[in-house]
């Protein structure tokens, strides 16, 4: 564990999901050089693909739940004081307050227990479903930008991640859907009415049925092909454990990393530095770095997630659905007066462990995301003491809602009721609920971008106040309250910061 | 879905499990090239590689259960006909006989319930455990080989999977289980006694504590690497659907396949053709292909599972186990009285949703394999009629436990029970049961090697009765009753076969 | 078994539930003498108490559900053909068809499969709710009755019941739902706006915080107390098992029974006859005794039920509730715009094994009954060939619902959706949904009165068609569809059947 | 609340239990006159009859078991901090440390979960199982009396239950289970072999296949008939809050008590008092009382139990069963090398939800139930802060196994293994386990009898220690460690007792 290697790169980026990535390719396009840190491993040929895509899980959607949840590292598992009380040896080791890595500091009802983070070369795109709405223009989006900024931003984003709203046209249950919510939600008006999801997705062949879900394999172009550029590598399996900085603390000096399965350390030298490690760990690695501004951690938001499935409505399904028919993806944005974020799709996630006899082309999903106001006290702390399973501070959630949240939240359930009233029944074991939180793995906040280092962490180009080369990437640098899914606004932030760095 | 392309090579291999790399890298070394069609997508930079290697899974195994889950697509699920009786629009499909891919034609009682297809590049060897017993030389192996060519074959076999049986000698946990079962069973005399598992695996640099597991790519050497060999090319995502034979039906002409992506055709032409997709697959595609001598799908065998998971009984632990410690892997084999194969370890799988409150590191499994009598009415069939997911012929199990069977079985459970006390107490949740048929994935007996083809469907050098260029791979091809784990003798007959095949 | 015993009675009355004690009690007072034979147990100083006024369940609500659950005997519970598949003995007898008292001609996608039959002295008084409804006078009263008559007859019903709306008058939490929906729902106009339940209940005395619920024994007044009248006796654990008629089938002979507990039989003389043995064990009876008129078992009909449990909201509750707060016990009646029955309550049911860490005083039940057109070819028969654990012809139903039953049902689950988000949040496990049929145990319909023997079972005063001295009692008397509970219609339509039968 | 009755009595008893019983029957036959408090209701026409004896139940034994459940009210349920984190109004009221009833001051992990008390006339015995073997001479049976006093009390004890070994000579699946049970223990010596289980119990006439369980009013003989007896009655739910001493502390003077349904208040005066309220509710009144001797709840004793249920092994089950056959009874005494007691029978318990696909009369129930040894520091505590739903001080467990305990539960567990495997295979979902403690009902040691008030609370006489008219009854006397159903020695216990008040 004691050989140390040592690289050096004009650019260090750690994490390789969306941010990460876009850093990449927008850094190499400008003639830099880099190296790529990711703690995961590497699941596909080429570095990051949605794993998705794979013919198998086009033709099983419920088998690819088993996958998402098996690359979900749990964040923080509150522990189980007490136990069984049978009597053979079972309980032999009931005393220990905790055990299997659970979180002894860990309050159940401050958590966000399904939170966890992606190993894999590409983060979560490679399970992600590819959603990329814009953030709305007042309720969302922050002010440290100009709205033309914003507009700009998100169109390169939109490029990079080639969303469109058009490939699901010719899906019969889709146009049923959008019709059917068209009927119901008359009162909305563009571009705030029934319509399709912004998606990151592009048809394959029009014969096949099939999908080709974005990845970061996408955003990556000519460096996804392993071996394929001189310029940028990527280090599957490797964890950044630490960030050294110089005596002053105002730059970033190298990067410590370990190899995970030769338990090697490396060195890594860069002018700059990239962190985008996901919205829990990027703080993680700060702290862990000694890197702790007061904000680190603080203003944590996530989106609460009403969810049900219904069964489609006899009297909408007017022509029987050919089996290979595509799946809805139907939005309905948010606005002032709506402030969540609705989808209608069918997605791979399956809270059930049995699907009911019900014929699966006529379930449809309904997710509603609302929003939680940005509070100081709403935060994820490190532990000096207790370390996760790859050795750094383990993360442990103190958040709570507010009255207002959840008068939001019970708003958004009605609303959501009245859409699923509109087109269907609800699916036996999907009935309408919040789930846990976590389970969007869209925290965001941890490390917010601002106008002063006293409530933020990072500037309006995602560099770290008072460390002139190290930049940041990712959901956690979001810092306003938003319901819809983050992805995209990361990957504009990160256009911005990567073109400063390149210029910087 | 037109475009037909036409290849040509001296041996087209369908399916990239251990049997199938095998085959190629034994016929590469001998000098032909070839290609590998794998309905499954590749996982890893390298073809095959056993994906519980990654970092993520050695030090979380029970995320590592969910992707074996995600990578079993189900053989043959039956339909539950009626359905709930509530109110709502759920109901309004309730007449359909099948829907979401069951299977009609399924009695849930002559099911193999578990049985699964892993659709991967590595096959089923992307997530198998890596025990590798020898079968025993009169209860399990084939009179069909003489003892020395097994020997020979078996030690051929070993150095291909890379098979030790001294990886675990420095786990604590692994001596401490050891000690207490050979202090239980004194009676039972080498080389039948208590002792440590073969297993396809190696120790990493001591430092790191983690195994690396033989996959695949340990099997293809060198041409494990993407783009490394000229003359064996992998095909990923490719669908074989069937194989064209002659006009006197005594050789294959080419196989044709589909691009599952693209929906493209794809015509094989070849010398040799060798099937190795799996216990049922193998014989699916010769049923798809016309292929179906009267032997084909019957003489089915499985190991029935007694399994339970004790933790440790405190007297037994008499220091504490680090953190790091690896996991117990301790085998008592089967012998003439005693005809049931045991493993005392640890593995991913959890059949559970919850952990208990107890220390993992003091939690062990036993799994207890019995055998099944060859049958000739315990078989597959192929359904004209109804088609799975990926359009080939709907497999359907009439598989049933004779008297004699339940008997053997029945005293396997008492003997594990007498193992399981000796070490712990039950772990609530894990007590002992028999597990649903078809879990361990190793059913055998579909193609099985024979004297004659009234009663098999292969001679003894797996080339199929009757057509001289068709060579299959696999556990479908051991004739016998077998408790033990069957790959490595899957991988011996596959040495012999293409041994055959390349002098041929 | 052999010794019979001969009793003569005025009347025999067969069922002791509230259709049965009117009619003793009613009968009783115009001089006659009689028996009363009850197939179940008394459990309870007097005939027929509620027993949910024991002290402990007015205390532990919870714990009165397992009393409900083990008073209930399943009526027709579904073979479920084929079974497990492990190795051990346990499976050995998977291939009866029918185990354990299942019924093999029971199509579970066709069953009512929560309804069960009470075998208790008092029937289902023994734990109903006694929610006391009169009928909608167009909606749902049969117009056999004049208007007039109905109210003649329900307000002596509710006499009989003691039937109050006033008793939880002074419970803040049934104040404060009270309150929230009206202001929810101010279009609904009087008599069928928000309102108090009327239910058969009675406080005790106001320190107690107590109420006493109607039963049986309230029903029977004098006669309740055992061995306090000489002129009706309740023959308990007696079951009738056949009724004998005289050559031309015109008239009752006498009643078969046997003594459950010493297998004794006995044949029970009497001018009248009274069946009131519940909504299909009357049928079930007839069917047995060989009166079989075509419409028996035809024209079932049931309640589809709605249910959720919410958590008041916050905003609502502007004072701490009581420890000793009564429930609240809020109604919305049916209306022809709104064709279903609304209960906003608390009851001792409880679905979930488990109730989350909420404060029970914060949780409200919402039930909403909906109708079910009746249909002919909705119903229960009886079989020759299969025998129920009493020795009686298994029933087997042939329900289902109509696509405008479905229509109506998904509009009242809308508008159960909507009272609920008024008052509060989904209890967690409690979601909307509707529950399996049967659950209400309020099927009605299956000796339908009538104007011609063609489509009914009885005339308009409760005599079998054709049989002088056959008058029946109970759920199965009522030939419309129905909303609301039908106890209070039952027994009105019992006293006018007393009434006749005692000037006949 | 406020209206104080006053009664006078010879006798006042508490707890109308099978102990609360013999003192009524024994005092009444001396001659004396009395007062029975009972909390519960009354659930039979007789006082306090074995519910299970009605014909419903020994048709359908599954549901028995929900009256059992609905009849036990738990004493302590540990509170659950913390809660769900979703986000409506359901989690508003996730702050409180404590809600419906639950116990804040309950380790989790030192509970007897599944305790409860039974609030009935009758008191356990309402469904008890009838269970009555003699304790082990040696092993079990404390030394405070000599042996003869024993066989003439137990024979006593024995006459009062009614207790008999021969009921169930006749049943086809007693006699095999017995046969092939006495085949596996053949190193068994009488009078410690297998045999038929003592039960409390008489057939009813042969003809019928039915069983008559003892009960309360077997106890009670001419007492049971309300209204038969002047001198002694029942005054059912009326709990006894407190028992008043004079100013010297050496005699009680009254019993305060409520009428739970009116709210009044009684006090009862009496020459004597006898509390026989069940193993935790006799010791929560005395401190109630401030009657605190420093024994109480001290040495608490638990039966730790296994249990399993298996399905016959085809071979044994030579000849059908018939539907009518009575459950097996079949017992291993416990004895010096075995200090466990054996069950195998038939209970109405059932522990999952489901019974799975096998026919009942093959599935037999295994219970092993252990000893604990007496320790001071296993003790129930009372709350002077927390009050049940009853008004009294909250009972909170503080129990723990010692070593010694464990290793003789797993030798245990391993004999019941054994005589399973003996006689069949596992019944899926009912496989070897340890239940949570407190589930047999037979918590002991409460109040325990001895030689000084050092270490017990009661002399042999079962008279408190300085309070001279004040006895007390139930298996809360019991100073041994005791594996056997106690309720035989309690009652033997009270005899001891009651001759010494009708003498004293």
């Amino acid at each position: 564990m004691i050989r140390s290697l040592c690289e050096k790169a004009d650019v260090c980026i750690i994490g390789s999901g969306p941010a990460g990535a876009t850093f990449a390719r927008l850094l190499e396009e400008s003639g830099k050089n880099g190296v790529i840190l990711e703690a995961g491993a590497q699941h596909s040929p080429k570095y990051g693909e949605n794993l998705k895509n794979a013919a198998l899980y086009q033709r099983n959607k419920t088998l690819f739940s088993h996958i998402v949840r098996g690359q979900l590292n749990p964040v923080s598992v509150a522990s189980t004081p007490g136990g069984d009380t049978t009597g053979d040896a079972a309980s032999a080791e009931n005393s220990a307050p905790s055990v299997n890595g659970t979180n002894p500091e860990q309050d159940p009802s401050r958590n966000l227990p399904e939170a966890g983070i992606t190993h894999a070369v590409g983060g979560m795109a490679t399970h992600w479903t590819g959603t990329s709405p814009r953030q709305h223009p007042v309720v969302e989006r922050s002010p440290l930008l100009t709205p033309s900024e914003w507009d700009r931003l998100y169109t390169e984003a939109e490029r990079i991640l080639r969303v469109s709203t058009t490939e699901f046209d010719d899906s019969i249950a889709h146009q049923l859907v959008l019709d059917a919510l068209r009927e119901e939600y008359k009162e909305l008006e563009a571009p705030y009415d029934v319509q399709s999801l912004p998606l990151a997705a592009q048809r394959r062949a029009a014969s096949t049925g099939l999908v080709e879900w974005t990845g970061v394999d996408t955003i990556l172009g000519p460096l996804a092909a392993p071996g394929r550029s001189d310029r940028f590598r990527v280090l599957s399996q490797h964890l950044c454990t630490r960030l050294a900085t110089d005596s002053a603390g105002s730059r970033v000096s190298y990067a410590e990393a370990q190899d995970l399965l030769t338990g090697e350390s490396l060195r890594i030298e860069a002018d700059s530095f990239v962190v985008a490690g996901g919205g829990v760990a990027t703080a993680q690695l700060m702290w862990a770095s000694c890197i702790r501004p007061s904000a680190l951690g603080r203003y944590l938001t996530d989106h609460p997630l009403a969810f049900c499935q219904v069964v489609l409505l006899p009297e909408l399904v007017k022509q029987p659905i050919p089996e290979d028919d595509l799946e809805p993806n139907v939005w309905i944005p948010l606005s002032a007066s709506r402030p969540w974020h609705c989808m209608i799709h069918r997605d791979a996630f399956q809270y059930g462990d049995r699907i009911p006899n019900v014929d699966r082309r006529l379930v449809v999903d309904l997710r509603w995301h609302g929003m939680v106001e940005p509070r100081a006290d709403n935060r994820v702390t490190f532990s000096d003491q207790h370390r996760d399973k790859f050795g750094l501070p383990q993360p442990t959630f103190d958040f709570t809602l507010s009255a207002s949240d959840r008068a939001q939240h019970h708003a958004m359930m009605s609303d959501m009721l009245r859409a699923a009233m509109s087109i269907g029944g609800f699916l036996p074991g999907a009935e309408p609920r919040f789930m846990p939180l976590g389970l969007s793995q869209h925290i965001a906040g941890a490390t917010r971008m601002g106008n002063s280092p006293e409530d933020s962490v990072v500037d309006c180009n995602s560099r770290v106040w008072g460390i002139d080369n190290l930049y940041l990437g990712g959901n956690n640098v979001i810092p306003t309250a938003t319901a819809c899914n983050p992805t995209l606004t990361s990957v504009a932030l990160a256009v911005k910061a990567a073109r400063h760095l390149s210029n910087g």
